[in-house]
């Protein structure tokens, strides 16, 4: 199955889908009407500090929702279960990465506070229909994701580099670019650097540190954008005993449109 | 001292002046440059809930800066002293509000942490500079500012309206008003509500509920945008055994840009 077959889909047949087993794919041009959401899971002695960790960092961690410990169903997909509607997660153990599954029921706790963060996959599909060419999709992978040599603002335990998403367009591309997700701040909005990798500390375009290299053409420029990966750079570093996060690329898809409003977004 | 006199204040001059106690009064117009914020001080173990409060109603609580337990000095104004610099404060005792203070010295404690709020001062000179007219600075008051009939989003004891500031304009302003506040999402963006009153269960605009009314012109419309005074109300409905925030409209004034940008709108 392609993702292309999958773009038109409902939110909530996709959330299914997944469910079943059926798709298990990153889920980049997936029922693309609808925002895309990173997952972060913690026990609520460590949830205030991610919080903050959250609000000091509002590009890359940009919040829709932050669920009430135990809670597992987010008002932003009703009849969703966050424990099964993504297709693959991350179990963090001491800091380490430990493993990935596809179901969380098992290791699911009632202490655990989950933490819905935009995802810049919501902004495809704006791209798309004005014409634009994501690189990504056209190629049917992830999409690549770098860590920087630019630190996000620490609170608690939690810090570490920002970790950018890369899309690269032609420079007569890049303003229009730059404009349709300069007003989607909740799925993290403007890129935040364009141009020359090595100004942010990336050497190699070809060696992602997330997802999958994309083939750039003569003449276009890499645009960066703040992503939600960064917050599981931000748990290495918190050594935390227990944490969940997505797996880079497989999100949760919800319920909202992909250009929002968002949650907050009107009163 | 009128406020235009003190519209041209660098931020630290305008602080300095009320930390010496020149200025007592409302801080609209004042120190114009420079964004102001609204104050929150809770013990730490609230700060949790009042956190996730702000970040499920960022309309009325856009965060611009939370301080560690204990610190006083923020990053957004280095050098100032949030126990000194806002004119008038209001402390809050068993969800009660005790009293009014001008210097929080006597009263502070080391396990308090600070929250510091956009506030819609901060947009006045740039819609000054578009040649509309702010009436309440016209009139030389505190803005005027209402309970609505519409509900913040709860986060553990936190709960209650949502407050609104208003500002009248001709019907041929409204869209170049909205576009010039919508733009500044950190100092509230733009109005949630235009006209009707009634209609966001506002019975009377000659009497508000905090701030002083004013004039409203023949055919003039009131725009309404969310306010920073909501949380005020959520500590009302807390019922917490202390708090601390500004008094309305006795705001802090950062070194920020008035129009931004804000800490995390860039990376």
């Amino acid at each position: 199955m392609r993702a292309m077959d999958a773009s038109a889909w409902h939110a909530s047949e996709a959330r299914e889908r997944v469910r079943r087993g059926e798709w298990t794919a990153p889920t980049a041009g997936v029922a693309v009407a609808h925002a895309q959401a990173n997952l972060v899971c913690l026990p609520r002695e460590h949830a205030s500090d991610f919080l903050l960790y959250c609000v000091r960092n509002p590009r890359p961690c940009p919040l829709l929702e932050v669920l009430d410990a135990g809670r597992y169903e987010p008002e932003c997909a009703p009849g969703a279960d966050l424990r099964t509607d993504l297709p693959r997660y991350r179990l963090f153990e001491e800091g380490e990465l430990v493993g990935e599954l596809r179901d969380l029921r098992p290791v699911w706790r009632g202490d655990l506070v989950s933490f819905l963060i935009g995802c810049s996959f919501s902004f495809e599909a704006p791209l798309l229909a004005a014409g634009l060419e994501v690189r990504h999709l056209t190629a049917g992978c992830n999409v690549p994701m770098y860590r920087t040599n630019r630190a996000t603002r620490a609170a608690g335990p939690f810090r570490g580099p920002l970790v950018v998403s890369m899309r690269p367009f032609r420079p007569d591309q890049v303003p229009r670019v730059v404009e349709i997700t300069a007003r989607l701040a909740r799925v993290h909005g403007a890129p935040v650097h364009a141009g020359d990798p090595a100004a942010i500390g990336i050497d190699d375009l070809s060696r992602p540190d997330y997802g999958d290299a994309v083939p750039i053409r003569a003449g276009e420029v890499p645009l960066f954008w703040a992503c939600g990966v960064t917050p599981q750079e931000g748990l290495l570093a918190a050594r935390l005993p227990f944490a969940i996060t997505h797996a880079p690329g497989h999100m949760f898809i919800t319920d909202l449109p992909c250009s929002g409003p968002f949650p907050g977004d009107v009163v």
